[in-house]
């Protein structure tokens, strides 16, 4: 334990020296690391497939569930895709070095505010082994050096690509000291890590809900975290209805596993009672359960709904199932959402000019949305290119974080000899 | 004790309720809001100057030093003077609504990000009862609401000073719970306040390094400190000497107990031997004592100086002292910075166009300068209107914080129907 913990210093510390070299390195040094960890991880595929099927099969033996070896797994075709991943943030703008706030002040003096790396990144995420890629050039593209603590599953699968990855960005130029790879897999040391505030500037946690909340009470350095999303949709009295019931369609079924899913759906009641059979007729073709409160109950009863409970309000279903409820005013569902909603996606659907810009001033969510499905949450879908997560506190950033949210900035003051009167 | 914690989560819970409303408060009413505070501190003088005497003279029979007592004391001229400061806040431009990266997808919709208040501000701080109305004022702009936790010294003062701020801003039309004052000053509250993250969004520690350092080690929301300032100024050997004498006495001299201040100097070997004596002899006649390494003792031996000890690098002196060194490259120098420095604001003078850019871009600090003082780091100078703190962390806000920095943003999408494929 005490040699692992002198490792993780150690690579700490080199993680440092070398994010001083990262943070000005030009942009197409950069992204021609970015490009040669995509070259080398066809090159070296094998390498990387015997790591994982040592992994995979070690996973099997312990009895590993089909839906987590499912995640664990590699192949040629899934490598090729992450590949494909790593030459898309290639392709991104860099953020580094973007002057915002420029001005010149009465004394003369030439003020910005410069978009700078972070520093040094540390990353704590569980089985995928795509992660290790995924935020080494994330990382990377945005000047920040990186320190990884991979689950204990995929433990070769993570070695084998942090070493591919180490080789071809030290060929391109980039300090191979920049990636730093935990091999140790000691649970201790993720309580040691989340103390190094002295050299890790951001923790990012990838995974369950009990790792995301065990870093974020235990760490010492800011933490960017991803969110619950409990989502509501409001079919406002002036809705199109149509329009409606393809949002609501969507946003519960094109993807119900994820954060930005509907999970309660909200009907004035002036439409409930045309508005909600229609929907109900395609979720139920879709197979959604309707978790309803007795209004819509009543008016849904032939779609065999099922009677909500206190709990199923503010609940994250991650599946095929909505609660549903009619409420007599905007200001009810505004109530509503205020008092259920995680501050992550929320939509209005209506016609009425003053009901859209009311619920957009007054929903306090990292999204709103007028007419259109929660399910555009997302990076790729906001133009971010690449997405670190979402977030739903407030501080830093707040909804899909892309590169920028990588970023801090330094205000740069060019003087010509000016002092203080 | 139980009534002081209830009596805190309920004026916690009401901050929150108020807060929903403040968000959406039009500019014109917060402005007036903070115009009728101004004119209340005028017109209901007499009771806060009455509430002041009490506390004043229970201090003085506690035994307070004097310059603690004068922190303490309000009259006549200074109430003006901070009714003069909450014209000034009202005058700035109002950081809510502003869209930024506002786009149109490909699939139509119009995003943008919209600045929005963080919701509810908690400010913790010590004597100086001008914090009630410096903080309550800047939250109000910013829309803020705010819990307010001063100290046991000012309590009558504080407490009188919340009142005139409460009646004020409920004629002008804002909710009065928008600025809630903890009566109780039970040491005890400050922990339990710091723990509810529930009605909390942001936490503002106003005092000395032990208070400051016992709300970023307790709190559980986001905290905006002010951090120390250990600064250095590099002369060049490309320096212009009479520019760098000026820099250096004013980053010095002019203020010598601020976070800004110069703490140390660094001089290229090449012009040491002309450079030192110059500065010295301005430096001597305003009696700052100097701390030299080696060669900066020998060139100054003239002047007197002290032998610089190991713990005169990386040092915040805030008075006049300060700590020289003589360098023999850019690279030595941005070394030592590296090691020492507290990230706050750094200056290079030299008229070698190659070393300020390499500095610029190479320091890791909230600030760096070319050819001027490091007194200049400050919201006013910098044209922030007001100054909320100066940050050396890197999280959300950097350097000179202004009202922006009391805002988040949330992402407001308007679709016309729009689905995910």
């Amino acid at each position: 334990m005490q040699s692992d913990i002198e490792e993780l210093e150690a690579k700490g510390k080199a993680a440092k020296a070398a994010s001083r070299t990262l943070a000005h390195l030009p942009t197409h040094v950069k992204n021609n690391a970015l490009l040669a960890i995509a070259d080398s991880l066809a090159a070296r595929e094998q390498e990387v497939l015997d790591a994982n099927r040592l992994d995979y099969e070690a996973a099997q033996a312990g009895g590993m569930d089909e839906a987590m070896l499912d995640r664990l797994m590699l192949s040629s075709s899934r490598l090729q895709a992450i590949a494909s991943d790593v030459r898309t943030v290639a392709a991104l703008p860099d953020p580094i070095g973007e002057a915002f706030d420029t001005r010149t002040l009465p004394n003369g003096m030439r003020i910005e505010r410069r978009r700078v790396p972070m520093g040094v990144i540390g990353a704590i995420y569980e089985s995928r082994p795509n992660v290790t890629v995924d935020i080494s050039c994330l990382c990377l593209k945005s000047g920040n050096a990186v320190v990884l603590r991979g689950g204990k599953e995929s433990i070769h699968s993570n070695s084998a690509l942090a070493r591919v990855i180490k080789d071809a960005i030290r060929e391109a130029g980039v300090p191979g000291d920049a990636v730093q790879f935990i091999e140790s897999t000691e649970r201790e040391l993720v309580g040691h890590m989340l103390k190094m505030n002295n050299v890790i500037d951001l923790i990012i946690p990838r995974g369950g809900e009990g790792l995301v909340g065990f870093v974020v009470e235990n760490a010492t350095m800011p933490v960017l975290a991803s969110g619950v999303g409990i989502c509501h949709t409001y079919v406002d009295k002036e809705a199109e209805l149509d329009a409606a019931v393809a949002i609501a369609f969507n946003a519960k079924v094109q993807r119900p596993t994820v954060c930005n899913a509907l999970d309660c759906l909200l009907v004035h009641s002036a439409v409930a009672e045309r508005y909600l059979p229609l929907i109900a007729a395609e979720w139920s073709r879709a197979g959604v359960e309707m978790h309803c409160d007795e209004r819509a109950l009543r008016i849904l009863s032939s779609f065999s709904p099922v009677p909500a409970t206190d709990s199923d309000w503010g609940k994250e279903f991650l599946s095929l199932v909505a609660a549903v409820k009619v409420v007599d005013s905007l200001d009810e569902a505004l109530d509503h959402i205020d008092r259920y909603s995680s501050k992550h996606s929320e939509a209005i659907v209506t016609e009425d000019y003053t009901a859209a810009m009311r619920f957009l001033e007054e929903v306090d969510a990292s999204c709103v949305y007028v007419n259109a499905s929660t399910r555009f949450t997302d990076g790729g879908q906001f133009g971010l290119g690449a997405e670190v997560g979402i977030s739903t506190n407030k501080f830093h950033a707040r909804g899909p974080m892309g590169l920028r949210e990588l970023t801090t900035y330094k205000w740069v003051i060019m003087g010509s000899g000016q002092v203080r009167p």
